[in-house]
């Protein structure tokens, strides 16, 4: 069980599903630090880079930026492939959009329990929803906790991976946000798969996005603010 | 289980183990295809990554490399960074050796099965050995068989993992590569942790590996050839 002094790592994207859990985890382990860490993978759009670090700078928590070239050099998918369309349409391969990185959150949570090995941190926190549209293999409950049990073997540590979003509907992740008081920062995340800002409205990300905060019957600062 | 028509890919570092195991599976895998693939993540010593490619050159097998910037962002481990001394004692922390880069096979494994995903091909092998003598917790059985579940929950796919030295030691190594009749090619391959050619001889490594030509009787042929 976590305890509120112990210390913990948000992965901050800049988006509103990880700006939700970092405010969640500011009121969780109230007793500890909460740090957040960002990846520069090449994607597309660097304005989600720069949403996290002024995310973080709102929220008053330190901040680092891990380099990943290796995505790139996989190549071949949309977020990081500026040659290839976004589609709202599914990709040729498994059903899954052509934003798919296979495995990418693998990749980020095991290098945040690198990160955080060296520096007292045993709690991990990120925005991974299984209720999430995308039906990404890598934000399932299972595949979490797995990874879980697999990075314990693999660093012989004691991390724990927290994803409280991962039953939560994106009205439910709105609510979240409003009950921890985090609803105007939204106003400084970034969402749209096409770059836009403000956002372009059309994109599976913003219809996701625009029909949490009309379920939860609030207004997106984003519209209102951007 | 493992079909012979099977494609495969092998993680090699350009080292004895890896290179025993790239034999390995040119013999297993003799109806499907094998290739290699090797990681650039900064590593001091360059002539790894040569080795690598000269070593599936003559085993006639395709050979790519991925670039990782992020170990080093991460930092202070002594394969990457310069500024470190790797010691034949322990580091300070966890009764690992100084060279150690907490999850690093979890990450090379990840990327390999990222690597494949597009590729066709559903086996990977590593050289990793739970008799190795550095106690890496990465190299454990447990965690490369959790580190499979994780990554087919991830990918959604049915990747499978093989560490043929996994209960091997360096005397059963060296047996496995003259069986295999890789004991030539050897020569080709480094091991040194001071980056020496001919090998330095003292470091940890370097011992080990000569314990284990003594052990099964066999010359090294890196000493005879470099």
């Amino acid at each position: 069980m976590p305890a509120s002094k112990d210390n913990a790592l948000v992965l901050l994207s800049g988006g509103q599903d990880s700006t939700t859990c970092l405010y969640w985890a500011i009121d969780y382990f109230d007793g500890g630090t909460v740090a957040t860490l960002a990846f520069d993978y090449g994607q597309r759009h660097r304005i989600e880079l720069e949403c996290a670090v002024k995310i973080a700078a709102t929220a008053g928590v330190a901040h680092d930026c891990l380099p990943i070239d290796t995505f790139a050099a996989l190549g071949g998918d949309a977020l990081t492939d500026s040659a290839i369309d976004v589609h709202a349409d599914l990709g040729p391969n498994s059903g899954l959009p052509n934003t798919f990185v296979p495995g990418r959150n693998l990749i980020f949570l095991t290098y945040a329990a690198a990160f955080a090995y060296p520096r007292d941190i045993r709690h991990l926190v990120i925005g991974v929803a299984q209720t999430d549209y995308s039906g990404y293999p890598d934000c399932r409950e299972h595949t979490i906790s797995s990874l879980q049990k697999t990075i314990r073997l693999g660093m012989d540590n004691d991390i724990t991976i927290h994803a409280p979003l991962m039953h939560r509907s994106k009205k439910e992740t709105v609510e979240l946000a409003i009950a921890l008081g985090a609803l105007d920062v939204m106003a400084m995340t970034h969402t749209c798969y096409n770059g836009k800002r403000p956002p372009c409205g059309t994109c599976p990300a913003c219809q996701l996005r625009a029909k949490g905060f009309a379920e939860a019957g609030a207004e997106d600062p984003l519209l209102t603010n951007s």
